[in-house]
């Protein structure tokens, strides 16, 4: 629908073929004359034309795209993500484009048909509800090179960036327990990806080790991974009378800071919080957040860095790129009430 | 570079021709048998057929697709106003494109060069950095429709979504007045787009009408609109002297909570803190944060609205949508310290 500057207009205003103007900006214009490629460099600029992708497209089969799909944009934590896949995309001249699914699995759906049908040259999906069906039935069949980032499927014998979350949680626990804890909680969602299962196990086997008690029936208080999921579920950790609270990740750990703060409990005074991911925010709230970091951004770019890769080369060999984690200890842990 | 099943392998599987199959596809298949359409329509389950978008592109002239610039997706405020966008165009089976261009303009005309490049439909341009000349020398020449947000733009002609900052302005200081404050500090970034300008103008006639000294050389603290750009000038803040502060967003706002925070001044005891545009995160944030309420996910909605009507009807007339803001009165925001 829009009347874009063509070559042809280009050719016309240039008086020779659209053959040649196309040669020329293509960088293979040493046949013509100076006079005529700089006529049409010339008539370039001051037409404003910028050449049809899509044309262009047809003859390399590439749109020199990279889908990404998140989640939750809105988590401080994914457009750090994209962040890092803008950048090394953009050196790379590809052009990334993100997608926020909400983990709903139509959406989901509904964005990779449709990249798929537009031709991207790969994919970075993080999201717990792509189904291993969703990519059997749509991304293999088409040829797509993926990387599943935030999930660590097991079962997945793709390209993968692991992030080491078993650690992670045996981090978080060492932490908690060191201050001398023996009454957890964990806060996390009902339906675990892999990677979180990964981060809790971490967690109560470490604890296990430590001969503290945890029952993963009773222990383990079920909510979304968004502030409002902290939020809605501070009445649930209060009432396990626990000391310390681990929670899947920073975001839900802010929402809870709000409700604990709503019934006048002190952070970590009367109750020690602690997340998972170091978004930047963590620095921002009062009392500063105890977290586990990964390196966000790092890890933005490193998925891009792998899929350009893998569509460079479909036939390499598998990539594997471990990321390990590390605790950053700021204000909102300390010893135990009981033990002041 | 990806070997995707094509028409061709379709046709071969059904044993017809391209443009059966075609046709068949694209709802045209009246005049063939009930067998073949059958057989078509099986095979492209079977073999997960997906129809080339770039080649049915050519045809269309369109690629279903808005192209949205912001600044910082990273700030809830743009992630919330893209929601909005996304979920419209997904009604209207366009594909909505984001890039956070952080400010700089070398990555905003380079992204916009992109766009332009690959047939994009439309734009939503939310920056500050986008001068007249790039959407003189790329936008307009390609008659790509384009509406600028958050910028109010008085020397374009086009489609607007305006936002009544001016208003917004008025009702922070108004809010301030009333609670007794005399002495106020403005937090905003040192060159204005159009609609910050506003914002502060809005804020600066409403103390003169109350007969409240204001300086704009010495009362304006320069910050970027970040937690960072917050948190950093909170120095400059208390030198000030000030009872209450305006800030130009609420990330600043909360940036400077934390600098407040580390030189131990209570809000809203000691200084009241003021931030503009209700983010989720305002609810968050101890205290709760009063701030200047705009409806970001209806103004993402909104946007998209009217770039997809402009699509459809390049010659209609100027579409001018006002867009109210409202006082969130929260715990931030006190009565003068002198006066308790």
């Amino acid at each position: 629908m829009n009347s874009k500057v063509t070559i042809k207009d280009l050719a016309e205003a240039a008086g020779v073929s659209v053959t040649t103007v196309s040669q020329i900006l293509n960088g293979k214009g040493e046949r013509f004359s100076k006079k005529t490629q700089e006529k049409v460099i010339t008539l370039r600029d001051q037409l404003h034309y910028v050449p049809d992708f899509n044309a262009r497209n047809l003859i390399l089969r590439s749109s020199r795209t990279i889908g990404v799909l998140v989640p939750n944009i809105g988590n401080p934590f994914f457009s750090t993500f994209f962040r890092g896949i803008q950048k090394v995309c953009r050196q790379a001249h590809y052009l990334p484009i993100v997608f926020s699914a909400s983990n709903d699995e139509t959406s989901e759906k509904y964005y990779l048909g449709n990249l798929v049908e537009r031709s991207v040259d790969g994919l970075i999906i993080s999201s717990s509800s792509v189904t291993a069906d969703t990519i059997d039935s749509i991304l293999k069949p088409n040829h797509i090179p993926y990387l599943l980032f935030d999930r660590n499927q097991t079962h997945d014998d793709g390209d993968r960036l692991q992030v080491d979350d078993y650690q992670g949680g045996q981090l978080a626990a060492e932490h908690l327990i060191k201050l001398g804890h023996q009454r957890m909680v964990a806060v996390f969602p009902e339906n675990l990806t892999n990677n979180l299962e990964k981060r809790l196990h971490g967690f109560t086997d470490e604890l296990k080790k430590a001969g503290i008690h945890f029952n993963p029936k009773t222990d383990i208080v079920n909510a979304p991974l968004t502030k409002l999921g902290g939020y809605e579920h501070a009445d649930e950790v209060l009432s396990k009378k626990a000391t310390a609270v681990f929670c899947a990740n920073d975001e839900l750990a802010i929402g809870l800071y709000r409700g604990l703060h709503e019934h006048g409990i002190k952070i970590p005074e009367e109750l020690s919080v602690m997340g998972y991911d170091n978004i930047d925010l963590a620095e921002y709230v009062t009392p500063k957040l105890t977290t586990i970091e990964q390196p966000i951004l790092k890890l933005g770019e490193t998925s891009a860095q792998l899929i350009l890769k893998r569509i460079n080369d479909l036939n390499m060999e598998r990539q594997l790129v471990d990321v390990p984690v590390k605790l950053v200890e700021r204000e909102s842990t300390a010893r135990p009430h009981s033990y002041n």
